[in-house]
């Protein structure tokens, strides 16, 4: 009897549809980048100069826009590398997803911010964080299946220790790069 | 004759359809919830105390963000754990499920209100009263899909039951945490 | 020689693709209806009467919210049961499927509008115009099935046409409905 | 040893999630295209007059929405031709992709600048460059599929060379559609 509710609320969750709520996340993330380039207003509508000089005066924003596109591909294909691994997702998983999503779905404020301040630290600082953020838990995700023994038992355990090897290294990486840029700079 | 036209209209709607819209809606509010994070306007573009300060400022926007986006992976857990024990998906779940996918798109607008303006008590109701309809959205839905028999009749009836008893108990549980609020704080 | 080209490019469309772009499409439709729904500027920022009497004064703009959302929810519905009778794309249904999803991206706008302006009889034509265009697409959708054999042969002739007739009806219906806003109604 | 890491590092990409954040993110930019198109402020909240007037000095923004969700549809539909022939996705395809649909994400920004701007010849390079570079990227992921070995072996040869000069074809006459816009209209 204390058996059987475990059946249904503690039943592994559904790796198809977490990868559809992780996808269409990423896929709404990665589109509404483009919301945060303005249409200027110009006061003469024909003129080719005026237009050329706005988006030469907004060209760190398409750059943050490109930039942020080329992660966030990036983080996918990363996510799709491991999440192929997994044979069953738990609670902590979830919780780790939660924690993926939450990060991506945060990534367009920050490459707003910093396409639009790219000469200030903390933009810079909210950008290198949002992206270390994600690529921790990324990691975590790795670590987390491991420990939980969701991964696929067929794998290569040496090779799954070098890959918890890779991310953490990149992890660390990422984190040394934004406290050494907020370290060495010239504060303005 | 008569009995034709219901093979195509009375069929019951397809699971998976179903299934992909709501996660399409679920991915789209956790991802717009960002929208209403706004980039400042800095007098100074690169000063670090002023974005800061504007952070700093704004920080209920972000609580809002951070515990909406929870509230909303929380809800699809949910979700996902009732959906995975029906067999079949009635008229009536359908409808119930239009009142699950409305809250959650209109949660955005709740998340925004209440990050925006967090000491005014008729946005916390709002917000509240937001999270108690998609909570009550999922107990209708685990209630009448025992009415309709669209269960899985492989399920445990005791366990079933005690589904139904922990829905009905967070159900009430959010009701009077908005009806106490509402009640105990004192008027601005 | 001639015959291979169009294995590739007349090959029938993924039906399952299709289904995904349509579910997306309206998914986020649904949606993004919420950011119609603008949050105030309130002079006293913790006044619950100052947001009460926003939300009694943009009453307009929440009753288009919901009435738009549960509209989207039975276009997708009927759309749900006709599609189910494909069993193949071809291009002209690519065509419909292409009005049927440029009319319900194009629904956010007519919901704002309506919910800005409802006694705006331009806006209301507009509103009824983009409900009509949807549910002319879904008749076309089942008439360009049938004369180009799309259907699923094993479907019942009689309920077909019984199914014909009721779309072409309730197309005709809200085409009167509009004309007769239009013509009955005095001008403001 | 050095062959395991490869095994999940080096894994052909999942064909079938590439194609869901693909069709996510055209379900996305067509829907989101509606967002450029502004309700109006009127002076007059119930004349008619007033708002048919924004809408007739608005048109383009209406005929670029059009256009633009007919166009996207178009790419969605070649894209579908064309991947339904691999039969594993590379990492260079991956990259093409990634090209592919930054181009789609990127177009909303294009139909708007347009939209807004249709006098404007720097507007108008804008939307017909973002045009050629998501049809060179198609013609990419073909060359780059052929390349790779990654088609279907199955396919006729000479069918696949048709396919090649066609899209190469398009992608000449288009930008020479832009560049003759830009050199033969007269500077404003």
């Amino acid at each position: 009897m204390t058996e059987s509710p475990t059946n249904i609320l503690t039943a592994p969750i559904s790796k198809t549809r977490l990868e559809f709520l992780y996808d269409g996340i990423f896929a709404i993330a990665m589109t509404i980048l483009v919301l945060e380039l303005k249409i200027p207003e110009l006061a003469e509508r024909r003129s080719s100069a005026e237009l050329l000089q706005h988006f030469a005066h907004h060209a760190p924003a398409f750059g943050s826009w490109l930039l942020s596109i080329v992660m966030l591909g990036i983080f996918w294909f990363r996510h799709q590398q491991l999440y192929r691994c997994l044979h069953r997702i738990t609670r902590s998983l979830l919780v780790v997803h939660l924690w993926l999503m939450a990060t991506a779905a945060f990534f367009p404020f920050c490459a707003a911010l910093v396409g639009r301040y790219p000469g200030n630290r903390i933009a810079v600082i909210a950008y290198l964080g949002g992206a270390w953020l994600h690529v921790a838990a990324l990691t975590a995700l790795w670590i987390v299946a491991q420990r939980q023994e969701a991964l696929d038992p067929q794998l290569d355990p040496v090779e799954v220790k070098q890959i918890t090897r890779r991310f953490l290294r990149r992890t660390i990486v990422l984190l040394a790069m934004a406290v050494g840029y907020f370290l060495l700079l010239p504060q303005f």
